[in-house]
């Protein structure tokens, strides 16, 4: 993939005060330092320990000098003290699911794996917050607020696995983002330590709070450009009583936007809608059962949520506007039928490598009534640069992961995996989309950046970013 | 209140790189440039034409050196250049309905009216996507969509009045903030003018995005010292089928505490929260019918929306989790009664002022388990200080509007209501929560800020308002 990168420079240059200086390699005197105060099994040197951590889900790599676990957060502070004046880069990182390679340490220096630092804090009940530490795993908090009767919406399709702190880094989505918002929409407050050891707080446990600027959310999205956040305060919501989902087939591409559109019309507002393209179930019906018609080329997946009656109440509404479409099957979820329906989602991406066994998964956004043009284009590059494309996601966001299939052993295939995922990119800004709903920029996108931001944004994003960060050791080498 | 601020000074100094210097009057070369750019009545020079710029819902007032009406964003461009350049405080305002001063001209200057700029230029049905002017009335936005069988939810108590670009400058929240979050969750790209000229534009049509830092965000509720919004992008949703409101009267505060948890722990997420206090209820009771118990004490204001048998389903599930904490009436209001049941919230305002001429209505907010005490405590400061204080608001959100009534003409009660407005915020930040949850801080808690941010916030936000407004010519002598 670096390859990929340098196959496909961008034109526009960035906007550069000056260049940062980082220190060059570990010297005897950092070593010291970092055994001190991350004594024992918190700090690794040797290459077999630092390997598991050179690498995230892109499978981009890159050796770090040294891998610190703190504990708690005056380690931290007294670490980003240290590295900002030693000039040492900061890679902080958490369970690694990211997929662009945000947490690679391409300029050596330090990763700081946040796992240690995991308890959850407060689930409260009468406040409806909660707080943990970065490193707990989002599935974790979900789980501990369902037990008490409570909701953290947010669910990236890693739940089970990433974690509060990689989620606000990235500002993850996931399946139910099109009724319940992003991960931004749910953070209130954050601790974080920012390069020079000061300690920042912002926000806090009040639903609405309007003093100042907004930092609390600058630093979601922040992909750890501006300190390591040590503490985060979320929103919660009631756990809804009950869900339904539905899988519905359609025989073309255009009748199932018809259908997507013709829910959202009725007045029922889904807490997921996702879509499959007619490869995508080609390949899900090669590993199981798939419950929808064999003639389906095109298929959408809901979910509602609410009260027993409100969710049989929509379910109804929900089949009756998509009758207008035609549907060839419809297959209703309810009780333990639901996880079925989602099974099929989730063979996706095994099923996606019986078709070739490496993939750039991207997930460009598009306005969401530009879909269905975003997915024929998508597969007319994949033809033209004679590879098959899967398009599936989250339809309701307009979000679709675009999974260009290929074979990284063959080099001709990879320059024409390259060149379909460049096509790509240019399509969602053609659109009036971005080249990242979910996943961040990091380094796999770092060079089409420019392409889709203003050298404007550009340069302010710089400027914020130095204000935070004078001397730049935090996350080197990644995004705008 | 310039009294006000005068007597209660905060301890800590702000952080400022050098104090900026602005022009010190209107000159006949900058009189040339504004007539110029700004023929007809675009400019206005006149003392009497330019007073009803002057003050906003604050009662505020401070004269500008011109006022400008700008119909296109060329001429805002133009104006932000020139205004750079010659150090000329620039203030943003739309329908002047804010609460603070914040669109109060304290440093002269130019005031820039952007009602010219109020057309709605697309609602569009396929990508759930709203686009307008900044001068736009945000319910005539609300209506439009409605027209579409859409919502735009944020639904601030000035929705008939205030302009979209008022609420993007103050991230103005709202009834239904509970269910449905403020304007900073809805809005997904902006277009803004920069000082020096530079058109910046930020996030776009898609539901999803990533790349970079969230400028998009960083300018809602900023006051308008960052740039002059010239284009909003916001989300839309379909429209909910139905709704219905409820009206609950308890015999004390706790206890109508005890029943706003039941609902929320039954698992309805109500569209809105709303609660009124004793005093609130004594007051409303005095300009017509009230259908509450008559040994009501304290009352709730619930708002279910959604599907029709979603609603009626809701509607039994909150009867039935209020009845647990012993109401001592329950209106049920559907259809046009539902109406009656908010004209009762609507009649707060006026009626406080039949116990008082005057009032400071502020808009803490706190962590929402702590809202019985934080109203517990209010009273008391009113008892103290020899005050009457009514206590209403989100209750959802913890965002208690309290009123403390006084006679602005005693002076001997300003001083009074002073120390209590101050205790008032003092309680707040005890509490963890914030001196505002909607208005902002702009000029009337301007000196209360630095009691709620800490010295390290204020840097930051002062070092990023400098990327933006290196001259400090927006806005100045507001907020932070």
């Amino acid at each position: 993939m670096r390859f990929c990168l340098l196959l496909t420079p961008r034109g526009r240059s960035r906007t550069f005060r000056s260049m940062p200086i980082y220190a060059e390699s570990l010297t005897s005197a950092h070593r010291l330092f970092l055994t001190d105060h991350f004594p024992g099994d918190g700090c690794l040197l040797s290459q077999e320990g630092m390997a598991a951590f050179s690498a995230d889900a892109s499978q981009e790599r890159a050796m770090p000098w040294a891998v610190v676990r703190p504990e708690n957060r005056g380690q931290i502070e007294e670490l980003l003290k240290w590295a900002d004046s030693e000039r040492m880069p900061i890679y902080g990182r958490a369970r690694g699911t990211g997929r662009v390679g945000n947490a690679v340490p391409t300029h050596g220096g330090v990763v700081v794996s946040m796992l240690g630092m995991n308890r959850i804090l407060d689930v409260d009940e009468n406040d409806f917050v909660a707080v943990v530490q970065p490193g707990v795993v989002t599935g974790d908090l979900q789980a501990a607020c369902i037990d008490r009767k409570m909701m953290y919406p947010p669910d990236p399709a890693s739940v089970k696995y990433s974690t509060l702190g990689g989620n606000v880094s990235t500002c993850a989505g996931g399946l139910k983002a099109v009724k319940y918002g992003v991960t931004r929409d749910w953070v209130m407050g954050l601790e974080s330590v920012l390069p020079g050891g000061k300690v920042l707080r912002t926000g806090g446990r009040s639903h609405k709070n309007v003093v100042g600027l907004d930092l609390t959310r600058l630093f979601v999205g922040s992909n750890g450009k501006l300190g390591l956040v040590t503490e985060i305060i979320v929103k919660l919501i009631p756990l809804p009583e009950t869900s339904a989902s539905v899988l519905v087939g359609f025989s073309d591409l255009r009748s199932s936007m018809d259908g997507a559109r013709a829910v959202f019309r009725s007045g029922v507002l889904p807490a997921a809608c996702e879509f499959m393209d007619k490869v995508t179930i080609q390949a899900v019906r090669q590993v199981g059962d798939v419950p929808l018609a064999a003639n389906a080329q095109a298929a959408l997946l809901f979910m509602v949520d609410g009260s027993e009656a409100g969710v049989e109440a929509e379910v109804r509404q929900l089949v009756t506007a998509l009758n207008e479409s035609s549907p060839v099957s419809v297959e209703i979820g309810r009780g333990k039928d639901e996880e079925k329906i989602w099974a099929v989602r989730r063979t996706i991406s095994p099923a996606a490598f019986r078709i070739r066994p490496n993939k750039f998964a991207e997930d460009i956004s598009v306005p969401r009534g530009t879909v269905a043009e975003a997915v024929e284009r998508a597969h007319q590059i994949g033809e033209e640069c004679g590879l098959i494309v899967l398009c599936f996601g989250h339809l309701g966001d307009g979000n679709i992961h675009v999974n260009i299939m290929h074979d990284a052993s063959v080099p001709d295939e990879v320059v024409r995996a390259c060149r379909a995922k460049d096509a790509v990119f240019r399509l969602a800004i053609e659109l009036g989309g971005t080249i990242s709903g979910e996943h961040g920029t990091g380094l796999t996108k770092a060079s089409f950046v420019s392409e889709q931001l203003s050298q404007e944004e550009i340069g302010l994003m710089t400027s914020i970013k130095q204000v935070f960060d004078p001397n730049s050791i935090m996350n080197p080498g990644k995004g705008w």
